[in-house]
């Protein structure tokens, strides 16, 4: 649907998917006949959404106009930026863009879904310009961020340049050497940029972000204060430049190196690789094998920063991975941050490791993790370099887009200049000005097991009705030809269980019976919609009576007559 | 059961009741025919006991030794450590001692359960002195905290002197002019102290924690800069110190003070009768009142600082709220920190009252909470000046009662002369040492609705399955004479609701038939475990297949012999 009819040609910037953050996992330009994509992330499931493996953005709005969509660009290479492609390709098979390691953390992915072959994935480098449709032009700026290969987006459309910061910080020290291109990006400031997209995950921070290399020095502080020991590092295994950095350290204090969880040997793979990891070989051995090596000669790097409960950290502190025992020889250093919503499930896995002897050196006591996200000054940094006409904060939850937009208006831009938007906001850019249009489908899929939107609010909804109360199940026979009851069964599930709970299911079982010889049950026969809601209702107050809970009861009838006439 | 066969008479130190946190919510000591109980709160929930409202100790122990339970002592009024009283005391009716509010604050609790003439309340004051048994004399010494009328206890036993610092600050500007009582816990020190309890919140945080009266100025240049405009101050209840503080800034900026939440108006009522908050009675309107007061004259103090799903804030911000409407000429000031596990809660409140337009002030962007706990400085502190022979760390997770063991150790104590103990652990003290002696019966028990216990490991279990893969019922009516099936139906609930799953539900009856087919029905009549076994195997394979999902399967068998042969 394009706006031919308007008196000036629009840019849209469309907010496809996410929960909570908006901007971050998908978002859609438009203008004229094409529109290109930033970004397929998933998003993680919250509290509100049990069972739920991963989180999609709906891509409905794409797929009504498929045609005109011309490829998805990706800034990075973390999960909630190329983690729904394989997903969303199925339906849309469009080009996708990336640096190397971007793509090569994307194909184990494309790989598991049998994808490999019929996605399009083309290479670029920072510096690279590509072209999309007649309207886009797509420049790649390299950034620092806690992953290596991380670029902003320089978008050259027919009225004007849109900067896209992608997640990003300022690391004058950074690890492989490849300092933020700000050159490149006060040259574009300087020419002219119509729109600034800008994260705002650490809006809150006052000053700069520390550089990665920082981390380098507490580690070697660790290791020399732990010569005798064996060291463990939890880490996230897509922070390559940290990975990096523990291996060089392994080779100074004359360690052999280990690697644990899945995630972690996938990235070490794909990295080495393509060089992005730089090691000898003889440098790693087998975790396997580890139990041949003395403590002193061993650095295992390993997964489970997040203490997800499946992960070899987590495991190993609760005493239940094989592979690996934890004792008094050990220091284990978490060098990760607990993400919003995992502190619980850290702070468990540190408590067992300490029950266990071990050591533990984590964030709160020591400098052993930075933050891949910009703070106030490297924001405002970047708002200087690029003085854009039009601003719209990205990345972050309501809270950081508003304090993000404040920290534009005290460097000087006017509030009409600038837009806060939620998940499924279209907004229309002009050369003279931005504004709110009228808001498209969006918002996010659920995935479980195999199925993509299949669980929706109501299952959610008797998902947590049976998590909180739990269920009680009547099984009623009747015959429906003389309105008898031929069977009566009563069970329950997560509602109670002592030895008094057979009495108050025979209890049950006596209000159903009684509530049935008050029933036309004959007049009801059909869908025994009557029968069902008299039922529910004597026994919800009989339950709540006796317990002041309310469980979901579920009544199911079957019509005997057939079977008693046969 | 006494160990009088020992050779040295032992103080029993007995960690009762808790979840995570170790020693906070009920400590015994126990010495010879006497035991006196320190504390009897609750603990919240965790996210692994969905649908609990409540967890309190469990108090076997205490119930097995009944006769020989002296009392239970209050250091301090939340609900951490008072709120279980009404479920304890009805078995175990014993003298409850502390300060007015303390036993204030318990008040409104045991009217609620109907207890208010049966309970044995006494009302200490700092530096009094109370006999329990022939063995415990209890002195209350005077403590800061983020609730007034805390005390630590300095507990004579017939071996030495035990110092339970309880929840403390040091706060040299307390908002009563009350200051820690430094000379008595120095005189204490002085004459010798064998065991020293001390809390742990705050081990991890360097430095002292700021004094009560920085939130004051805080919040006066809040009310100076919002002259204008509505303010809202979202707190804890309990923390009168912070009411008496806001209602005083409302005098001086001629506003008048509304309470929002049933918590709040209790506190209010309670800590007023008893003179611990000071204010003319004009200064209060009801918030039914609000809407005759202009903006600028009206501060509403409210609950809901927790982002609690029913609270009045909660409710406020999603523009449920009745009483409140909120908008761009109000100014919320969120005077609290998120309890850890809290914060996801805590922060859609905040999005969701910037969505609102209103102005929004929290604890990461001003100074306008401080923690109620010591921090490292004030542990320190207490340390030196208690120099006490053996230490027990309290109040905290393990990575914290190990911090606090170490904070110790750099001061000079043995780490053989402490113990880090965890829930259900017993500590054997005499003069000459302390080790942990064996385990007793000690954790939680569940409260849901009017429930205590009765919803255990096997309830939880059935609710989280439940809550992950929802649930398929199939009921079933079968002749069993005949062997033939007579009724046959399948319902699913938070499973898969889309308009395919009636096509999933109708090839899980095909997969039911069949299988009822293999298998002797006859011979399994009674409890028909085998065709249960046999149902559930071949459904759980069939919707495995289709979904990789596992729902809870739970198949009702009706024997419709009887109906049929009359």
């Amino acid at each position: 649907m394009q706006k031919q009819n308007n008196t000036e040609p629009a840019l849209k910037v469309i907010f496809l998917g996410g929960v909570g953050e908006i901007g971050k996992n998908m978002t859609a330009l438009e203008y004229g006949d094409d529109i290109i994509v930033v970004d397929c992330g998933v998003c993680f499931p919250n509290g509100d959404m049990p069972g739920i493996d991963l989180v999609i953005p709906d891509t409905a709005y794409l797929l009504a106009n498929r045609e005109r969509v011309r490829g998805i660009v990706l800034t990075h290479g973390h999960e909630d930026h190329i983690g729904a492609l394989p997903y969303v390709l199925k339906d849309l098979n469009v080009p996708v863009y990336g640096t190397r390691l971007t793509l090569a953390l994307l194909e184990p992915k494309l790989k598991e879904h049998k994808m490999t072959d019929s996605v399009k994935l083309n290479s670029v480098k920072p510096k690279s310009v590509i072209s999309l449709g007649a309207n886009f032009r797509v420049e790649f700026v390299n950034v620092s961020h806690s992953v290596a290969g991380s670029c902003a987006l320089a978008i050259t459309t027919p009225i004007g340049v849109v900067f896209h910061t992608g997640d990003f910080k300022v690391d004058f020290t950074p690890i492989d050497g490849n300092v933020i291109d700000l050159q490149r990006i006060a040259e574009l400031g300087n020419r002219g940029v119509l729109l600034l997209m800008a994260e705002s995950t650490n809006v809150e921070r006052r000053g700069s972000s520390m550089s990665e290399a920082t981390v380098g020095n507490s580690l070697n502080a660790i290791f020399a204060d732990n010569i005798d020991r064996r060291i463990f590092v939890a880490t996230f295994s897509s922070n390559v430049h940290r990975l990096q950095q523990i291996m060089d350290l392994a080779v100074k204090y004359k360690r052999k190196v280990a690697f644990s969880g899945r995630s972690m040997l996938n990235v070490v793979e794909v990295a080495s690789k393509i060089g992005e990891l730089k090691y000898d070989r003889d440098l790693v051995v087998e975790v396997e094998k580890i139990g041949k090596i003395e403590d002193k000669n061993l650095v295992i790097i390993t997964t489970g920063s997040q203490g997800e409960p499946m992960s070899a950290l987590t495991r190993m502190a609760s005493d239940e991975f094989n592979k690996v025992k934890l004792g008094f020889n050990d220091t284990v250093v978490i060098s990760a941050s607990p993400i919003p919503g995992n502190e619980r499930m850290v702070y468990n896995v540190i408590n067992n490791l300490y029950r266990l002897g071990t050591k533990v050196i984590y964030e709160s006591l020591a400098e052993v993790h930075v933050s891949g996200h910009a703070c106030q000054d490297e924001l405002s940094l970047i708002h200087s370099l690029i003085k854009p006409k039009f601003f719209i904060p990205v990345h972050g939850e309501y809270r950081h887009l508003k304090k993000h937009a404040e920290l534009a208006m005290r460097m000087g831009m006017q509030s009409s200049n600038i837009v806060i938007c939620d998940i499924g906001n279209c907004v229309s850019v002009t050369k003279k000005q931005i504004k709110l249009a009228d808001n498209v489908t969006a918002g996010h899929l659920l995935i479980d097991g195999l199925g993509v939107g299949d669980v929706g609010s109501v299952v959610l909804r008797d998902r947590k009705h049976l998590s909180e109360d739990g269920l009680v199940v009547v099984a009623l026979g009747i015959n429906a030809l003389s309105g008898a009851m031929t069977g009566l069964e009563v069970a329950s599930r997560g509602f109670i269980y002592t030895k008094e709970s057979e009495n108050l299911m025979d209890g049950a079982k006596d209000v159903v019976t009684r509530a049935l010889e008050r029933c036309d049950v004959k007049a009801d026969s059909g869908d025994w919609g009557a029968l069902k809601n008299l039922v529910r209702k004597e026994l919800k107050n009989f339950l709540f009576k006796k317990t002041r809970r309310n469980p979901m009861i579920l009544t199911m009838v079957s019509d005997t007559a057939d079977a008693i006439a046969k």
